[in-house]
Parts: C-alpha cells; sequence; structure tokens
C-alpha cells in the first residue's frame, strides 16, 4: 500500500522543471487560477443564486481571500505577482528583470484563463437554468459579468478609465508599502494576508463602477474564455470596447502608484539607508587610513 | 476547596489513555464534534430564525471558524485533519501510515455524529416550532438540510459529482501549499486559521450547487443522526441517492488536489531539496577522500 | 505647555493602587466595560436604527471584537478572564485562588453595568425617539432586549438551560485549548484574537435561542442597569424569570466543558509532560546512584 | 530598459525631503488620504448603488481595514496618527512634542481633503447620475454625507456631542492598550491591525448617531472639500450647525480616555516600572558602597 510514493516520487522526476522561470511562470499560472476560480466563483454564486447565496460583500470577502491564499501557494517559487500590473511595477523599480514581464502576463492570463472555465464547468447546470439555455452578456439574465468586468450603466469611458487606474494605484501604494525592505511594516509571513485586505478593501469602496478589475490578467483571461465559451465577440465590443479599458488603465494605475508612494514616503527611507550606507563607507576608508597611517608610524 | 483539583488529577490518572493511536483518535473526534457544532449550528440558526438571525455569508463564517478552532484544539495531538479526504490525501503522499486512515474516518464521522446531536438538542424546540412538529427532508419547512448537504434543484448528479470534486481539490491544493515544509509561506502556529479561511472561501464560492461538504464525515455523520433522530431513511433516498456524492467524489478531488499542487509547485520544491542533499552528501564524500587520501599520504 | 506630564504623574502617585488584587479587579472592571459597551452598542444599534446600521452578522463581530479588545486592555494585569464562568474554570482547575471568584464576578458584573449605561446614554435620544418615551421590555418597540438576553418565543426554560450550558461548554473548550500550556496551539500573543473568535462563531452557531449570553456578569449587570434606568422589575420577572438561567446555567456548562476538554484532550497532554518528569526524576537519581557508587569504587 | 531605474534615483535625489518634521507630516497626509479614500469610499459605493453594493456593515469593514493600511504605509516615518485626536493624546502624555500637534492636524486634515478629491473624481459619474446633476446635502438624493458625517434625526447637540466624546474615548483607551510599553499585550507588527479592530467595532456599536467620526481631520477635510466642490456652504449651517462637535468632542474624548486608561491599567503598571528602577538603584547604590567599603577595608 505505500506504493503510491514509489509512483509519486518517478512522476516527480519525470516532470520536474529545471528551469526556473518556467517554474515561476506554472506558478503564477496557479496563482491567478487560484484567484480567479475563487473570486469569480462568489460572482457566479451572487448571480446564479440571485443573491439568495451571496452579496456584494461577500464578492469582496472572496477576492481578498482568493488573492491571499493565490499568493501563499504561488509565493515560495514567483513572489505571487498575480496581476501584470504588479509585475510592471516591479520590474519599473528594477526589483524584477523586463525578460520576465511578457512570461509571467501570459501565465497569468493562461492561469485567469483556467480558472474561469473551472467555475464555468462546476456551475454550468446552474448557468444553463439561469439563462434558460442561453448565454447573455449584457441586459436581463446576463451571465458574463460573473467572469470578465462590465461597467454600470452610468459609467462613461473616461471615468471608467479613471477608475481604473485610482484603483490601481491605490493598490500598487499599499503593495509598495507592505514589501519595502526598508519600511519594515508588517510582520514576516503576513505579506499575503494583508495584501488581501488591500484587495478587500478596494472591492468594499471602489466597486461600484466596474466591479475593481485593476488586474488585466484577471479580466482579460475570463474573457477570452467566455469569448469561446460560447457568449460570443460581444464580451469585446460590449459598452464601446470597453474590455480595453481594464487591460491599459491598471499599467498606468501602477505608475502613479509607484509615484506617490516613492514620493511621499518610499525616496526618504531609501535615501536615509543610502546615505548611512555612504557614511559608514567614509567611516571605514578613514579608519583604515588611520590604520595604514599608524602602521607606517609603526 | 482545593479538593477539586485532586478529584481531577485521580480522574486524568484513571481515564488516561495511553496508546497514541486512540488518543489522537478521540482528538479528531472532539475537533470534528467542534467543526459540526459551529458550522451545522449556523445553518441552524439561519433556517430556523427564517433568515433573521443568519445570511449565507455568516454560515461561511461559522464553518470557517469552526474549522480553524477544530484544528486548535486537536491539532497537538493529531494534526487536526478533521477530514477523511485530508487523512487520504496525507496517506497518499505518505506522511501518515494507511492503517490511521480508518480509524480517523471512523472518529471523524463520530465526532460529526455527536455534533449534529448537539445541535438537535439546542434547537429541539426550535426545529419542533419551525416544522409544526414535523420534521420533514425536503420541500417546505424542511429541516434536514441544516446537518447533511442535499443539492440545489437545478443540480444534475454529474454536475454535483464535479462540484464535489473541485471543492475537495481547492481545499486539498490550498492545505497543501499551507503544510509543505519547503513551501513555508505561513508562520508557524497560524496554520490552522489559514485553513479556516480556505474553508471560509470555499464557501463563499463554491457552496451554492450543494453546500460545499467537501468532507464525505462532516456530512455522513449527521445524515446518520438525521436519519435515526426522526427524518428516516429519506435522507439517504432523496436526491436519487445524493449521500454518494459527498462521501465518494472528496476522495477523488483529493487526488486531483495532490497532482495539480504537486505538478505544479511541490515537485519542484521538493526536487531542489533532494538535490541539495544529494550534492551535499557527494561533497561530503569527496572531502572523507581527500582527509583519507591525507592521512595515507601522511 | 508640559506641565500636563507632571500633573499626570502626580495623579499617578495618588491614585497608583499598590493592592495587586484590587488592581486586577479593576482591570476586570473595565474590560467587561469595554466588552459590554461594543457588544451591546452593536445590538442597541441594529435594534433602534430597525435594521439599517446593523445585522445580526454585525452583532457578532461587534461581540467577538469587544471580547478580543476587553482581553488585549486587561489581559496583561488579571488575564481577562472577563466572564465569571472563565473565572470558575481557572478556581476549579486550581490555575487560579478561589478567593478571587466572588471578587472578580462583583466587579465583572459592576464593568458590564457600566458599559451598559455608556450605551443607555450614548443612545438616550434614540431609545427614546425609538419607544416614543417609553422604555417597554418585551412586545413590539421593545428595548431591554438591547442591554440583557431574553429567550425567543419558541424556547422553554429547559431548552434554554441547555442552550446556556451547550454555548458556555464550547466556550470553555476552546479557550482551555488556546490556554493549555502543553498544547500550545496558539502563537503567543494571540490569545485575545482567538478568544474573540470563539465568541464570533457562538454568536453566528448559538444566538438564536437567546442571544448567547454565555456570560453571568455580561448579563446581569446590564440586567440591574435597565431595571434601575426605568424598565423597571420586569426584566427580572419577564419569561418566567428567565434572568436566572444566564447566571446559572453557565457555571454548569463551564464544567462540562472542562471535563470533555480534560477527557478527551488535556489530562493526555499533562499525563505526558508528568511522566515524563517522573522518568527524568527517576533517571537522575539513577545517574546520582552510578556516579556515587564510582565514588565509593574510586 | 533599465533606464527608468536610473530617473527614478534621479527623481529620489532631486525631491528627498530632508527635513525630518515634514517627512512626517507627507507621510501623516499619505496615511489620512488612505483612511479616508477608503473609508469613504465604501459609503459611496453604500449610497450611490443605492444599496446593490454595499452595507453598513461593509462601510465599517472599509473603515477598520483603511485604518490598518494607513497606519501601515505612513507608520514607520510618522507613527501612523490619522487623527489629530491621536496626536492630541500622545503630546498630553508627553510622548509626542506639542508643536507637532498644528503640523499634524493640518497635513492630516489636507490628506483627508485629497482623498475625499479622489473619491469625487472616482464617483463624479454616479454622484451626477444619482442626483440628477444637483449636489444636495441634505434629504432625498443626498450625496454630502459620503464624505463628512451628519447626525441622524433623533439625536440632538447635546447627545452629539456625547456620542463623540465616547466614541473618541473608547478609541483612545483601546490604542493606549495596545502601544503601551509596559502592557505587551499585541506582539510586535500587529498594533496597525489590531487599531483597524478597533475602528471597526466602533463602526459596528456607535455609528448610527452620527457616522462615528471620532477623528477632526477624516471630518473636517472632506467637509471643506464638499463646500468647494459644489455642495456650498450649507455643508456647515446644516444640522445648527453641526461641523463643529466633530471637530471639538474628540479632543474631548481624547482626555477622558487618558484618565480612564491611565486610573484603570496605566497607572499602576507604570508604577511597578518605576518601583522597580527606583530599587535597582538603590540597590546598585549599596552594592556599590559595600565595594567601596570593601575596597577601604582592602
Amino acid at each position: 500500500m505505500g506504493k503510491q510514493k514509489d509512483v509519486l516520487e518517478k512522476l516527480a522526476g519525470t516532470f520536474q522543471i529545471r528551469q526556473v522561470l518556467l517554474r515561476q511562470a506554472l506558478a503564477e499560472c496557479l496563482g491567478t487560477l487560484i484567484l480567479v476560480m475563487f473570486g469569480c466563483g462568489a460572482v457566479a454564486q451572487l448571480v446564479l443564486s440571485r443573491g439568495s447565496h451571496g452579496t456584494f460583500l461577500s464578492v469582496n470577502f472572496a477576492f481578498g481571500l482568493a488573492a491571499t491564499l493565490g499568493i501563499l501557494v504561488s509565493g515560495q517559487v514567483s513572489g505571487g505577482h498575480l496581476n501584470p500590473a504588479v509585475t510592471f511595477t516591479l520590474c519599473l523599480l528594477g526589483r524584477e528583470p523586463w525578460r520576465k514581464f511578457p512570461l509571467f502576463f501570459f501565465f497569468q492570463t493562461l492561469g485567469a484563463f483556467l480558472g474561469a472555465a473551472i467555475i464555468f464547468g462546476m456551475y454550468s447546470d446552474a448557468l444553463w437554468d439561469f439563462g434558460h439555455g442561453k448565454l447573455i452578456v449584457i441586459g436581463k439574465n446576463a451571465t458574463a459579468g460573473i467572469f470578465a468586468t462590465y461597467p454600470s450603466k452610468h459609467l462613461t469611458l473616461v471615468n471608467g478609465f479613471f477608475d481604473q487606474i485610482t484603483g490601481t494605484a491605490a493598490l500598487i501604494v499599499c503593495i509598495l508599502a507592505i514589501v519595502d525592505p526598508h519600511n519594515n511594516s508588517v510582520p514576516r509571513g503576513l505579506e499575503a494576508f494583508t495584501v488581501g485586505f488591500v484587495v478587500l478593501v478596494i472591492g468594499l469602496s471602489m466597486g461600484f463602477n466596474s466591479g475593481y478589475a485593476v488586474n488585466p490578467a484577471r479580466d482579460l483571461g475570463p474573457r477570452i474564455f467566455t469569448a469561446l465559451a460560447g457568449w460570443g465577440a460581444e464580451v469585446f465590443i460590449a459598452n464601446t470596447y470597453w474590455f480595453f479599458v481594464p487591460i491599459c488603465a491598471p499599467f498606468l494605475g501602477a505608475v502613479v502608484g509607484v509615484l506617490m508612494y516613492q514620493l511621499m514616503i518610499g525616496h526618504h527611507l531609501e535615501g536615509d539607508v543610502q546615505e548611512k550606507q555612504k557614511e559608514e563607507e567614509v567611516e571605514r576608508l578613514r579608519l583604515s587610513n588611520i590604520t595604514a597611517n599608524e602602521d607606517e608610524g609603526a
């Protein structure tokens, strides 16, 4: 009965991926899959139960917890970005090489696609039942909004763009504070939980306009899935090509967030550290000179 | 007035169980009792108060916290599985011996049975009042769903099977990441809380189809209790023998979860560790050879 | 402008209490005040706003967080019991001397009384507005339930007694696991938070029958306050002297909880520790004998 | 592609602020901005969606999490007060110099102003849609309450004053316990989270009267913003100059909170520490005397 262990070890040997970058990409894929599976699952539960098994609050909690768990699962391998805007930010700050950006973007989108597929499979009966056999993008009994985000009726495209920029900037400011090595605000090991809190609070306060995507992969992957799964090309056309906004705006938001955090907090802390290092170096030089002189004197 | 201490110590001496396995089984029993008492208690509160004292969200929170507390109470003794699918997973991975599996399964089911009994006793007046003296399995004023899970109307048996497989796989992927010694994602001591978060988010996103049992003991124990307590054999027959699904599907889900986690994250981490160990061994051999040669040379 | 510091220090000198027991009693008083102020405040908000500013879930969260904060404020001084049933449990287990029990009981009840008074003052306009100038105990526009607990219509006295026993037993089992020195389940410093979770989950699952007092002081203090503040003696008479249940039952529940935890988990862990100590002693004796013999031999 | 790093470093060099006090003021500004952006954002989501995307509970969670994140972002630099009443308390206790008080007050109010402006911009379409093009202070379709607080109908000015005093006193008692160095109740690094819990529970239990400002800056900044942004001077005049209450009462509440905590807990702990220090000093003196005598004797 102990054979399964050998089987698992053989599998491990066969499938073990030695290329670090590919491993990281796989981890990002699984992490984003978890984010979208739990997050969009909660939206599905809210929509398909017509409110009996969910509220907007439960969706907010689900996305927050999903982000935490996605980061916990993948963080040790890839850093747990789960969001091209986060990868972009870290490349911008020089903490990750730029070549990771397209790779992570692709695998994050793939993970989001797969997460949406799992929720589609899991709730296929309920989807069928809800739409009376139809998959509708917009209007009564619409179900496309379970997977990708669509703007509220009141929202113009310009305001929508500002909405996504603001949401992502808020996310990035908080994440930068959480992971800033010079601003050790969060105890080690609690970063994932704190990022989950950030995602939760963004949902509580910035979710009414267009469902707080603030993540190009989380929106694009499920949108492609719905296009293929039967909702059709309308998921891209709807609301005057809205799909473009949650893909582009988050990167602008990331730039805004980086500038805000660095100008108001980060630079000053970094500056201090650098100055201290310089001073130490000068001191060391001075000391070695003294020693040298003493040696000479001796 | 200090006598009670002596009494307690004598009781301790009399009842102390020396067999480790039995102790662990008892701990699993108490842990699962707590899980079901608080979890099903919240469902009872929601159903019997007709929504005035609970929502589906409060049930989700209750099951999450109940899992956390059950694990905290029993974890130090037995590991705090509280779920045959988790025990099965750990046996599969060779981290627990297979002989624990039937024992734990039995005591987990027993604990769930007792937890359901406590809730039945606690809310007996309310149950009587709600059903006007009848214990109904399905339909208006049904109360069997407080204890065991029943599928929603829209759900087919195949989709229900997939639902339970997916839910359990998601649970197992997250638990494996949380307890993986090579992927120390969660600070020591917070594992129980994080598993509670996982149970919470599964309820928020995967609870609409059939109430997210994802645990054979949590479903079977209370179902047996309801069969004996007055709801009768219908609890097994209802929905074309639905009771079979939450008993069998979770084990399949556990296999899926293990494969997903190991192929995408776990193997690579383990592989690294094993390689490092091998390298260290080779290095040690090389060093001892050198020393030996030097000794010879000397 | 730095004078206020001197003033504070003088005040400190004047009012500093040197008797440890009195300090502890004061801390218990403040802790229970916080518990009742936040907890009953949330009930007041739910009732007086007729549901617009609160739900039963928010009351559950408030009591959980209130317990956490009450323990945090008083814990370092008095241990943060905030509940005569908890003090009783610790006396029963010999961890606190019995003479603390009546003292703590009194000051906990006093704190609960004061907490209720603060909420009464804070919401006095709203109470006046809600009851159209009347303070009603039972029926439409009743407000006595904001402060003390009253049973639901369906509840008999026997079931109510069982309800309070079960709730307190559940509380005590979890608290014993959390503070058990041999079962270090919760990281140091997180005990208060975990106890808050326990109070939260009890509210989520055991709150429908009679509002989960599970604490004689939390119920008696506010009840006395309401009797004096204008609701009159009816608060004691109502529901065939219900007030007796949440005063007596929790102590029985504490005994049940102690037995359950000790027989299923605690004794075995303690037994292990004692045996280890005995073995170590035997070993030490043996070693000292050997040494003695060797000395003789020498 | 690595140029952006150089650009950032140059920016850092140019904008780096060397004056510590100004840095701290900036950090307070950003922290309060985050507090108000997330907190008032949640109120906006609740009001503008007419309850479909928010509840009072979600507003409570948002303010609690917003406080936590605001403190995390700014704490390392400025201590993360985010509230003039907190700064006032720390000056009162001599832990911060008084000259910080006006500076922090100004920058906290500025941050709150900017946070309100961000939410105004983000939800401008929704505000327009909700009020049919009008910005109304009080009555049907009023939106001024999204930003600053206004009393409920039932509330008199006296009760409102007491409400704000009580709320702030509760806040200050808990914060003092959390940050008291002699009462190390909360593990290092979790202070921000615990303060968030305090803000959450105050919202759950003390939010019905007037929306729990308990913070002069959080109320004044957004109120000034609404006055300028189109709601007009009525935001100050409404409810017989209500705006005065959340500016003045919190400082009184802070004094009450300090007295309560210090008299019931703090003084005794401090007294102990001081006595211990005195005893140690006496002991040291005695020992040095002995040594001196011995030296003489020698």
